[in-house]
């Protein structure tokens, strides 16, 4: 807690320092501090300052240190700044990134960009870019990186320490090393702790393992998240059709898609589309229009059906007025029991603790469930019904017509709550878009309905 | 893909042979599998045909096997487990388990159990689980394992390397060593890599880094999580108050917090309490409806004032008695517009892209949005009640109505969605439970307070 603590005077200082013109000892004091601290002080200055400011501090830092804290920053952040630098120093900096963090800049920029940059680069590595960034999005492709130990079958573990001091330094990772043989074909898996401890003249064909876990270079990004969680590896390799080693893949890369995986489902739940991976801030008016307006306005459209139900029960309506009073907190409640079920099941089938099998095993538990909230808020509403209408004479009438929808509106609501996911899931619809929004559309309908209906069998009108 | 339909496939064919009872050939099946994909068997074993069956196979498990496999299971079922074997077999598996997974199952298990465990374990290591046992739930210290390999400053990198050979084997991680002084204070870090490329006669006091970002074992697991997402790092140590080391966190730890904090904000933003881990279908009927009652009664009671807004209305509704087929929709629309903005907020917040000084920009943002949805939208309902009202002489008066509620409904609902997680951010309650169903009670209020005065307003009524 002090470190953070520590930090967040740090920033309120830098900030002050910044907004005073103070460059220069906002530059020194800044020098102290790790790469990830000096990306979140750029970051705030952009933010709470301005871009020019985050500009001129970004360029006053020791060439060096650049392109780490480059890497560090959001996506948006490091466009903003590439529009305000030097071509050179753009140049500079993407090469000094690691090859991950080059891949996922440059898949950002514009094309001319691209291929100015791509002009000073060597032509191997060149081709090398141009393979990488061709992968589709949110492909495993897009999360490798190409800098990985290779070893090879018949090497003796001298050999290969000695090869690892002599390129080690530039690799990612060189905590896994990958056995290839003459085709590239991935054959074995040996980690540097293995190598440390063994034999020097033992061979690596012999202390390899063999069993391997690996990921398709196509294969979803969400599926590679699966495969780490499962079984909870530093680094799992990335394989084309062949079989070829094409990359590997780190933990840290998949922590970010755990991020933008469960921002795009929690902001799906809610009915948005989101298409891009801006935060909040960054996104302009219109887009955050386009984003939110598809699921407001079919949703609003459902409700021409609700209206002609009601239309359709005008006269029971205009009978008992008062009928009218207890129709939102219908409503409200069917919509809230329904959303929370359809959150349990559609977070229980992300995480894998439920599947299409157990369809019946969950409908039987939530009718239970519903049954036992339904009597235990009619009995509320009972009591809440009694009170407010005691001075008309059909109020037990009323009261039960309120008791019995409560009932028959939250076990409906659970049901359709619990089953639209997985009848999503089942057709191959993200089971995330049947969330709150669209299931207290769908439970205000059973609602009105079943009041209305109650109450004109109830009340004889 | 290959490899997931491969092993769906398997999965299929072991489920047939455990049902036919042919455990033996079951099993040797099993065991040219990964103890990950074991463990994934075992419990579908549990789940689809018994808990006896899949105890039955567990136990036929070569005992090398057993713990590793143990160790991949969810907890429930780990414990489900343990209630079918003997106690030798408990106290095998247990001994055999890494310790930040043994500490994991013992916490779990009911205290005469875990005394008789701790009775055969050697006494260094009994005194070492009980503290770990102490830590409070969600604490760093909790996630920790104190398997890590520990160097002296004075140390040549020979010495070093020879030490790991010795000790290597046993520890979770030793691709990160760390050094620590007399008094087990972290004075530095150095990585195996490091270790591995240096000179074997360069003293680890001149290669070790000693800028060292550490978590102190009291804090909260969320902010070990915000540490590792900002540095990036693999493993991070973590120290006690007086910067003695005490153990480390690894990332795959990490991942299993990430999952568990999102399901918990979910859930909240679902308005579900939840206190515990287990899985939707492992919790009883009762535990279900312990959790959604609470804000499901609260909501409805909030009903109540949205009832007597109404019922202060009524002479307006029984004059034009068709206002109340645009209520459900105006209602849903404003609950609608309100989740979107709640959820957009709380997740902005919860991944640091917002904070509380940007208040005022969050809000300038959200009524250009809602004053442009809302003019879409209304004038969408501006058709729909002329085309439906047609015959009422005053259905233009009552259009008006409805599209200048729908304006003004959608632009207080994005308010009220928008700030009112900031504002419980800033008075210390969680931001996650002012989502979708609170927002949704809110705007109802605003929405039938807002459309029956322009009624009366607009229709003279």
């Amino acid at each position: 807690m002090d470190e953070k603590m520590e930090f967040e005077e740090f920033l309120e200082k830098e900030l002050r320092l910044v907004e005073e013109k103070k460059y220069i000892r906002a530059r020194d004091e800044l020098l102290q501090w790790k790469d990830a601290d000096v990306a979140e002080v750029i970051e705030e200055v952009m933010d709470e300052i301005s871009l020019n400011a985050a500009i001129i501090l970004f360029r006053m830092l020791p060439k060096d240190d650049s392109a780490d804290v480059f890497a560090y920053l959001p996506t948006e952040d490091q466009l903003a700044i590439i529009d305000g630098i030097t071509e050179r120093e753009i140049s500079y900096i993407i090469d000094e990134l690691d090859f991950d963090d080059k891949i996922d800049v440059l898949e950002e920029l514009p094309a001319n960009v691209v291929d100015k940059i791509l002009e000073k680069t060597p032509k191997s590595e060149r081709r090398q870019i141009n393979t990488f960034l061709n992968y589709p999005e949110n492909c495993a492709g897009t999360l490798m990186t190409p800098d990985y130990i290779s070893l090879k079958a018949n090497m003796t573990v001298r050999d290969a320490l000695h090869h690892i001091k002599r390129v080690g330094m530039d690799s990612e990772t060189v905590y896994t090393c990958y056995v290839k043989d003459e085709g590239r074909h991935l054959i074995g898996i040996i980690g540097l702790r293995k190598l440390v401890i063994s034999d020097g003249s033992a061979l690596i064909r012999d202390l390899m393992m063999t069993d391997i876990v690996s990921i398709n270079v196509y294969e979803d990004q969400e599926d590679a998240y699966e495969t780490f969680r499962k079984y909870g590896y530093m680094a799992i390799p990335v394989v084309d059709r062949e079989n070829r080693l094409v990359g590997i893949i780190t933990m840290d890369d998949i922590l970010e898609v755990i991020e933008e995986e469960t921002t795009e489902d929690i902001e799906r739940m809610a009915g948005v589309v989101d298409d891009s991976t801006a935060s909040y801030l960054d996104t302009s008016v219109l887009h955050h229009v386009k984003n939110r307006l598809p699921w407001l306005l079919a949703l609003m459209l459902m409700y021409i059906i609700t209206g002609a139900i009601i239309a359709g029960f005008e006269t029971t309506l205009k009978e008992v007025i008062c009928l009218t009073i207890y129709m939102p907190m219908l409503m409200g409640t069917g919509g809230n029991s329904g959303s929370q079920s359809a959150t349990l099941i559609i977070r229980s089938m992300a995480v894998g603790d439920i599947d299409l099998q157990d369809g019946w095993r969950v409908l039987w538990k939530e009718i239970r469930v519903s049954v036992l909230l339904g009597i235990i808020l009619s009995s509320v509403n009972f009591v809440r019904v009694m009170i407010e209408q005691h001075s008309d004479p059909r109020c037990f009438l009323i009261a039960l017509t309120v008791c019995l929808s409560t009932i028959a509106v939250v076990v409906a609501a659970k049901c359709i709550g619990s089953m639209l996911p997985m009848l999503a899931k089942k057709i191959g619809v993200d089971p995330a878009l049947m969330a709150s929004p669209m299931i207290s559309s769908l439970t205000d309908m059973v609602s009105v309905t079943t009041y209305f209906l109650l109450a004109t069998m109830l009340l004889h009108i």
